[in-house]
């Protein structure tokens, strides 16, 4: 053990090196509260040789490497579970500049969302993924996550925004394809494979990352309708709207606690079943189309419409107080499911009477991308540590053809439930390939598959 | 061997085993005329479950396997070199319906191109990649090879169309993700691994593909530059038109040549070094804002300017024949590469002057895709079987950091040339996914690696 620590002194400079319990706290605890686990050590690089020293260090002391960004991970994959080397990306925070031809800016893993968003922006670019974690995220967590958020709809996740990698692999090798191309038929997607391998396949140190036009307007609606059946009819119109940028779905009840807690007026004169936040942004103002689209339909009850940024933020906000009106009433359940658009209304059916049988007085919130089909399932009541309800709503989900995990990524918390939407052969083959490029199964072991937790990692295995 | 045969003959209907050599001709054949070869057989099934019998079948004979869609390919992977089976998949050719409210339709591999945008356009949706080989070109064979095309700029390559595949692995099992879910981070991203794998990772069946918008307004520009510097400063203004769709570059002695092969008049009253065809499409009419956006610019040295078919396709005519033109002066050397952005002006210029030394006497006649820096590099004079051109281009693309294979793929074709751009981690690393998820070898020998050849498909080592 002492052997590793003191290999890794000689990386990078000791003061980066860290086991004290107190500085290493918060690195091992998620910021959910709800996984954290014992690091042997933290080591805070800041170039990729040294990630790339680090790494061949613990290959040779068989010791388990967790790749941590900014710690804003839902599903445990970003802390320790015992004893592994926590690798924390944050000083490779160098960002910029952006080339406005080609329309790209190269970013390392520590850059933060919001610098990057900032770095874009003053180049009159813009990065098209944001969420809400925006100052903590960071681009190598985006990456190893693949990220989604709002614009998926229009711009798709993460993964299509990133042109290219530089990434350190489990033998100490450095992949690097970081010359911005966008087109590059040359071999196997290895970009692509990185994307959303939640640290299983290599640790990604930069990335040469997509902008796109800033748009120069932005309107927003807000739109009532009778319920999701509504909704989804709504959006198959919505699509013809080359601008559209944002469909996002809350229903009666969650407004409701969401106007009591944050002390909002309703949104309009009456109650309505469910609402939509339609949002279009481009090089020309979209209202006449917006309006012509949105009012074409029979089912639309009301609409509001805004344009200034602060009449948008005012309609935004029935929807984005969801998620601290949720926490603020206990500690939720929180699923984060896709499922086909055509199953969406019988699955919202479904999902609020399955919970209400198996955690009776239970309250269950819905909110999420329509244009995706991702809702975000909050389920109060249930003890936080009876996954009961979780297994009922994602046995629905599977069932519907859906995603267990749309946005946040399977890591610690739904490895167990990944065979119900993944075959046998599905799992053979990652299984597979996490077998190929990391065949000691030191990147972080444990996640996406059960059976690689103690493989590496444990103390007692590893040597010094 | 007639062993396999015999067996392959009890999974599909024996007129779909094909070994009469007349019968066989097409399959064998590339259409280029530059590639041929011994197959053992050509099959044609019409369901995943035979191609998966199939697959058992060959993988027990030590039979390698060349799947083919419309056998439209550029580089040689789609015919065989040496006694393979050719798994011909353009009996799988049912498509739809269209989902209108998800904006995807479920396609099998042998639906061609042509097909497919015609049922797209029917649900007055749009299938966003194009290209000219439409009326042959297949789902499988566009999957296979990431094709590109024209919008990439705007919509990305084939890789981002597609949300779902069914693909037969090599072991003859059957990896399923047709739920058409644009969000679904359940581990590894092994749909994108497959897209632009040229059949040697798994051979797709059918997929789930992604439809955008159709606009119903498109405006066509001819713009005149003094060179390519002038066209990259020109093309960072234009990525603030956000209904861009196409930025294309063709130059004065290309368009010379096409005005005298197909009889064209010159596109403006005197000649210009370089001309832009540049395009937008949406739901309002991008002409005024497109105007403002190039005529803002000092290096515009001319505009037409055409908004309905006639006028369009007029306008395209300069840049679209090109192809024909260059093919009726000889078997062209075609080189389909990308350079980064910023280093296009350089490599023209060093492209021109490296093929006048390595070949005195040729013409290069260049175009491409402006938007993506990526140049289709012609070459004519030296002889089809001499490439010492070849050489000399790609070695230069790899030295400004650029891609040896922008839309083609690798194939037979350039594998010999694949590290120039990629490092021995990043081959080893390929090699790893490759061994991984075909260990014998039998999917598409001899593509991208090239050792590959010979360990399977070859009917000395097959058994019967």
């Amino acid at each position: 053990l002492s052997g590793l620590i003191d290999e890794l002194r000689t990386v990078v400079e000791p003061a980066h090196v860290l086991t004290d319990p107190d500085l290493v706290g918060p690195y091992v605890t998620d910021w959910t509260g709800r996984w954290a686990g014992y690091a042997r050590a933290v080591v805070r690089p800041s170039t990729v040789d040294q990630v790339a020293a680090i790494v061949r260090a613990c290959a040779k002391a068989g010791a388990g490497i967790v790749p941590q960004g900014g710690n804003t991970g839902l599903v445990g994959a970003s802390v320790p579970r015992g004893g592994e080397v926590v690798l924390s990306l944050r000083r490779l925070a160098e960002v910029g500049p952006v080339d406005l031809a080609a329309a790209h800016v190269r970013a390392g893993a520590g850059v933060t969302l919001a610098q990057l968003q900032a770095v874009a922006s003053d180049a009159n670019l813009r990065f098209a993924v944001d969420l809400s974690a925006r100052d903590s995220a960071t681009v190598g967590g985006m990456i190893a996550t693949n990220a989604g958020g709002m614009h998926v709809l229009r711009y798709g996740s993460m993964r299509a925004q990133v042109l290219g990698v530089e990434a350190v692999l489990a033998d100490g090798s450095v992949l690097r394809r970081m010359d911005g191309l966008v087109k590059d038929n040359t071999g196997y997607d290895l970009i692509g494979l990185l994307c959303g391998s939640e640290g299983t396949l290599g640790i990604v140190t930069a990335a040469q990352l997509k902008l796109v036009a800033a748009p120069r307007f932005r309107v927003t609606s807000l739109v009532a309708v009778a319920g999701t059946a509504s909704a989804v009819s709504l959006l198959a119109r919505l699509r013809s709207l080359a601008p559209l940028e944002a469909v996002e779905i809350v229903f009666a009840d969650g407004v409701d606690l969401v106007c009591r807690h944050a002390g909002l007026p309703p949104p309009f004169s009456q109650p309505y079943p469910c609402l939509l936040v339609v949002e279009c942004a481009g090089s020309t103002d979209p209202t006449g189309e917006m309006a012509d689209v949105i009012g074409e339909g029979p089912d639309v009850l009301a609409v509001a419409v805004a344009s200034e940024r602060a009449g948008r933020d005012k309609l935004w906000s029935w929807r984005e107080r969801h998620t601290e009106t949720v926490n603020a009433l206990g500690i939720p359940h929180k699923l984060d499911v896709t499922v086909p658009i055509a199953e969406l209304a019988g699955f919202e059916r479904d999902v609020r009477a399955t919970v209400s049988d198996v955690a009776p007085g239970s309250k269950t919130i819905l909110w999420g991308h329509l244009g995706d089909g991702n809702l975000h399932v909050n389920v109060i009541g249930p003890d936080p540590d009876d996954d009961r309800v979780d297994e009922a709503v994602l046995r629905l989900v599977a069932a519907r053809g859906g995603s267990i995990s749309a946005e946040h990524g399977i890591g610690i918390a739904k490895r167990n439930w990944i065979g119900l939407t993944r075959s046998p052969a599905d799992m053979a083959a990652m299984r597979a390939v996490k077998a190929a490029l990391d065949p000691n199964g030191i990147l972080n072991p444990g996640v996406l598959f059960d059976e690689g937790a103690g493989r590496a990692g444990s103390e007692n295995e590893g040597s010094g």
